[in-house]
């Protein structure tokens, strides 16, 4: 269309998948007979909860800052994550060797404070509000020089996400449908795109918990409806749907479904159970579209993104004390 | 020697190999940058917690299961045990289609009863002292006909238990020592049997929950000197070890190190922070023997068994509510 924006290409995608070789984990695509059986389908997991800082962000982020120029680099990255986005910046700028300043509220859970710091990233504290935080960035930003890097609406980081789907149609060629996460979109247009550019007849569903369903919303509206109150226990996907995202999850991206916190917390405690591996609630949501009865999905092979693996292993959502779903 | 009875032989793992090929999962190995630079040595998981019903039991029960003549394994097999052999005993002789009988102490918590009896395995309660199992049994055996299949203290067991040894070896072959957990002894004797035949030059060492260190104490002793009271967080390292199992122990295995119920702990929580896996505690006896400072250990390539992953979520060690370590 004449005018409007630059696109993720197939083209960032291949750049980002060369530029973050090494850099980040080859993630193992796991499969459960269990599951299969009561499923009724074939389902493959990609399992980015072991993915470097324990989420598929360590891809995005990485791209991300070895994309800049050197000049730019060296001045270093901000962002105003309290999130995976944030560990996985801090890390990516460690490996270039440039700073990387992390706005934080001053509200944030220890456990997310101390992975930015294991990898060397400078917290500054702010109030918890959405302003505060973009003040103290922007501050930051005026008195360093350095760079916003966005955790989802920005296309190096999309790029790079994109490179979870590649890998897995890499290690799973025959996929009839993948199901993503989706809460700003990163991932899940960066999957849209890798997946229909290598396999134009495969499905992409994105799936988002119920109480925070903005994407669902503009994917039928054709516009960007913003989530007033955004309310889940999946907090990665609390995020409101990014621009650049959008434009290629309506182009590309063939429906998107909801999920309660009920069905997310057993669809978490299902993978922890029968899998034995520690997936958060928010990488727990794809699995979750598949506990209702789907017969229109049976025999499939679905492939579903286990988008990460961190969470305070205190206070899980069936024990004791745990907030309410 | 003469007169003494025949022991676990490279031969007898050779057939379980082929036996259970299909039957059981071939298991990843997982590695973390992150421990390793924490440990300073290069540490390979052997991820039996993926293994088929959550732990390495499944080789061993499969291979007792079909090692049986036909006359044999058509009137059903029988164990005593709580824990991870009887479910795999039970899912075993479904594949294999025979009766499993499986006695119960009353007292045995929900989600063990509920794995065997998702493998069809017939369930018969019985009080909560090892007379009343070996009753039990006993009684089943004389009704029935069935076959008793001991958790450890069988070579066909024994032999299942060895190929995780043998498959660990083909994925890592340059391992300089393997780490493994040591209870009954099944796994220990199959893991230093197999290690020692495919590789002489390698160190074996079996690590015991210092609560229940009849292994360790027998080792040095050179003759079974039974646990009067095992108290350890390891529910799966409480057995009193074995006479076979001991035969090879003793001839091959280079030491046997104990750990502490919060050493266990700390490496459990560890291993599923870092590398998002659920191990249960038994699982993560190996590991916890890397966290007190090891300099002899500095730079060496490990195998480490994560022998198992079931555990009760609702109640983890680090849990308000949780029985201290």
């Amino acid at each position: 269309m004449p005018g409007s924006p630059p696109g993720l290409s197939w083209n960032l995608i291949q750049q980002a998948r060369e530029r973050i070789a090494g850099k980040v984990g080859v993630t193992p695509v796991l499969t459960s007979a269990t599951l299969d059986a009561q499923v009724g389908a074939q389902l493959h997991f990609k399992c980015e909860n072991f993915q470097k800082c324990g989420a598929f962000k360590a891809r995005g982020a990485t791209n991300a800052v070895f994309a800049l120029p050197e000049s730019q680099a060296r001045r270093g990255v901000v962002t105003h994550s309290s999130g995976n986005h944030a560990a996985a910046l801090a890390r990516a700028a460690r490996l270039r060797g440039i700073p990387a300043y992390i706005v934080m509220p001053d509200n944030t859970v220890q456990a997310k404070r101390a992975a930015v710091l294991r990898y060397g990233g400078e917290i500054t504290y702010c109030e918890a509000t959405l302003a505060a935080r973009e003040d103290g960035a922007r501050a930051l930003i005026a008195a360093t020089g350095a760079i916003l890097i966005h955790p989802y609406d920005d296309l190096a980081v999309m790029a790079g996400q994109a490179t979870a789907a590649v890998e897995l149609l890499t290690q799973v060629p025959d996929l009839d449908l993948i199901l993503c996460p989706v809460g700003g979109g990163g991932l899940l247009s960066g999957t849209a795109v890798a997946a229909k550019t290598l396999k134009p007849a495969i499905r992409v569903i994105g799936v988002e918990p119920a109480g925070a369903d903005d994407a669902a919303r503009s994917f039928r509206a054709g516009r960007i409806l913003p989530s007033l109150k955004p309310e889940t226990i999946a907090d990665g996907l609390r995020s409101a749907l990014g621009e650049r995202p959008f434009a290629e999850i309506r182009r590309l991206v063939d429906d998107i479904t909801t999920v309660s916190d009920e069905a997310i917390v057993r669809a978490m405690r299902q993978l922890w159970e029968v899998m034995k591996i520690i997936v958060e609630p928010s990488g727990a949501v794809p699995y979750a579209a598949l506990l209702a009865d789907a017969p229109q999905l049976r025999g499939l092979r679905i492939g579903l993104i286990l988008s990460g693996g961190n969470l305070d292993l205190e206070r899980l959502p069936w024990s004791a004390g745990a907030p309410p779903p």
